[in-house]
């Protein structure tokens, strides 16, 4: 018998015991948006200590300029300093996102309830899944392996940040100021999904993003369409005449260069993704529409995993209350931001952008610019060992063969690790698409908490083999 | 000597009278639009009632769901039935817009103070021109003829609202309600300008409107651009690239049949727009612009005054706020006018502008309207002998040739009194562009306030010779 099979073995035992203390968790009510709950947060955080140290870990509570991020670490089976153990990090946050719309829960959204449904029983609350029962997927996990073994197979940190809900504000210079405590082989994120209830899967590519305001001026003041309509500029015309150029016919971007540092995705990545069967039409059909729009000659799945995009997020100018006005606007807004994908510079594709937005000024206009986000695409590549080692435990755990996931949006603490520790980060996550993440009613399938301890298990023992970086 | 020249004489000799009692006007705050000013609108109107009833007319207040409408009759020189004599309605409105910013006044808006500039006197208050100045030009004209002649060389009925200043909600219905009582041959309206100090004019050309608001629907609800962009209807987007069509290259606009009914100037019409020497870098410097724009190949006047436009008075959709929001938009919406000029139908214009957006409805898309304004333009032809006798009638007193002036705005009491009563209006005032009308240190020049009451004066005696209109 391997080392494994027991703490599996132990792990299915006493599953009541960890649908329990997930349900103390989630009593706690750390919304970390709201003051009001500043105290529940601060429990939250505290909680999580007490259970770490429990384990054994070296557990603390560490200040920031707002709610404290919980830091533990575990030597792992050698000595603290043997350079042949791995050194996993494993990230999560212990906040949750504030339970409003209070009146369209169908159960208190911090006294977590177990209910059947159709496909088996599920645990309903704020937090069920985003993030307290995914980080109790791996803290079972832990506390298993230390049970059966009296130590984990790998050195592990453990990084609870208490603002991911807000923003995470604090993070980034938290890191910067403890480089040298926090580095690890490896980050280890469930934040994310399954393929489906039956297929595991592990996110290994998230687009990144460029995301600006840019702000047409022309006449010094609004002006009396009768008096000045026809023979003087209207910004808002112009912008939507310049704005309506971003695509051509076929869904391409006419920002200059935009798609020169593009990496395609390989034959057998695309192969791969054709295997999944993404139904379009459901994935239309949840948000009233029918018609497959976008770039000409791509897949959905390329479209929202390996396709860079332009999106206008907002838009504003002249008079939008109710009625009407007879104005020519002095000005007009747009935000506008672009989902990048493995290649892309973002600082490139703005300079792109300004240069699009340059050679079409009218006369008379003038552009200003903001910029907001400037994050670069992630990819782990597909033959990384430690992303390896995860596919490797989640197979050990379900029947179906476990698939590489691309995804559309960014998980921001994957980049600020990337940048400031140094390192990647596997997203190796349990949930599925209707657990109602943000909205009333949030759920966490148990089935889907008993396999996510069961392979972080699994990937935790997968992991111990995995040879370290040379120098790491 | 004819009968205008004692006239004449008369209101020379009485100069100071007249400035007294429009500063005896001016005095009254008849704010229409705050509550707080009710009483002092009431005392305007009834200044007014009590002035015309001095000079002889049968003058009343009418009770509205508003302000009170004042109506005065004067039966002129014969019988009131004696269908030879002409009869003139005098349109203008006694209340005024609020004074604010109050700061920037530099002396008490309802303490009308005269101020010798430059170019002489002045005086300085709310309502000096808009519409309080203007409509004493023709109250004192009434009041020399009467005072020197017994009577009025026409029939007159006068028309004063309370409400102009904030939309004229009563009035429609008041001239609805008493069409029989309000008819006249021909409407004087006096809310407009002179060409410039010593040139006088009449404006005979004013633009129509259709106001409209478009909504443009995607997807059922907001979305995460992550999760969704590049691969659904965004429907900002989409309105960028629909409304970007709106014009060619050319300034032309696109929409279906827009251009089939406009009526072109007369080749007269235009050698005399450019007789009037319109200082276009000073038009546009004034607001911060340098370059001539609109419809290719047709003048700054032409484009204001006799070509249709399409302006985006308005846009938003998605996430206006501060910072950045990653969200596509369910929806996005413009609101859009087009100026119109002689012989375009608002309601043809509309369904032309329908038609275009329906031919580049996006996938999935759909259009929601409503319309705010629809009004065909204003054009009282050049050989109307009403209007040819208000020019004699300015000939009569300045030395300068008056002239035919265009305007690109509207002024919606000439549609209603045309739609309801059925007639013409004539716009002869003696504003000029420098007035600050709606702005802190309204004035107007005392010689504007004499020239505009000799020549009513003058007017009144050209009206009369004017043969009515048979039947009316």
């Amino acid at each position: 018998m391997s080392d494994l099979e027991p703490v599996l073995d132990h792990l299915r035992r006493d599953f009541g015991g960890a649908v329990g203390r997930l349900c103390d968790l989630l009593r706690i009510p750390s919304v970390s948006t709201d003051p009001a709950y500043k105290a529940d947060v601060l429990r939250a955080a505290q909680w999580m200590v007490d259970d770490l140290k429990s384990m054994g870990f070296d557990a603390g509570l560490r200040q920031t300029p707002g709610h404290p991020i919980v830091v533990a670490h575990h030597a792992g089976p050698g000595d603290a300093t043997d350079g042949n153990v791995p050194h996993i990090m494993y990230y999560g946050h212990y906040d949750v996102q504030p339970p409003d719309p209070l009146e369209l829960w169908e159960t208190g959204p911090f006294e977590p309830t177990i209910v059947e449904a159709a496909r088996g029983p599920r645990v309903i609350a704020r937090g069920a899944v985003d993030d307290k029962g995914q980080v109790m997927t791996w803290m079972e996990a832990f506390r298993a392996w230390i049970k059966v073994h009296g130590t984990l197979p790998v050195r592990v940190t453990v990084l609870l940040e208490g603002e991911e809900e807000c923003g995470s504000p604090s993070l980034p210079g938290f890191l910067r100021d403890n480089r040298e405590e926090l580095q690890a082989d490896i980050c280890m994120v469930s934040d994310t999904g399954s393929w489906d209830l039956e297929t595991p899967g592990a996110t290994y590519m998230l687009r990144g993003m460029m995301y600006a305001e840019l702000t047409l001026h022309g006449p010094s003041r609004d002006l009396h369409s009768g008096m000045y309509g026809g023979a003087v500029l209207n910004p808002i015309n112009a912008l939507t005449r310049i704005l309506g150029q971003l695509h051509d016919a076929d869904g391409r971007i006419q920002i200059p260069g935009f798609y020169d540092d593009v990496e395609e995705p390989s034959a057998a990545e695309l192969e791969a993704w054709k295997g999944l069967g993404f139904d379009e039409a459901a994935f239309l059909g949840e948000i009233g529409l029918k018609t497959p729009t976008g770039e000409k000659g791509r897949t959905a799945l390329e479209r929202l995993w390996s396709r860079p995009t332009c999106d206008i997020n907002g838009i504003h100018g002249g008079y939008t209350g109710a009625g009407a006005k007879t104005v020519i606007a002095a000005h007009a807004t747009a935000k506008l931001s672009c989902r990048l994908v493995p290649g892309q510079d973002p600082h490139k594709v703005f300079a792109g952008l300004k240069a699009f937005l340059d050679a079409r000024t009218p006369a008379d206009g003038r552009w200003e610019f903001k910029t907001f986000s400037m994050s670069r695409a992630i990819r782990v590549p597909a033959d990384s060992p430690w992303l390896q080692a995860a596919m490797r435990g989640l197979a050990a755990v379900y029947t179906k063969k476990p698939v590489l996931i691309g995804c559309g949006g960014s998980i921001p603490v994957v980049g600020m690790i990337q940048d400031t520790l140094g390192f990647d980060s596997l997203l190796v996550g349990f949930g599925l698409e209707d657990d109602r993440v943000h909205s009333p009613n949030e759920k966490f399938d148990l089935a889907c908490f008993r396999n996510g301890m069961l392979s972080h298990a699994a990937i935790l023992q997968q992991l111990a083999d995995v040879a370290r970086r040379p120098g790491a």
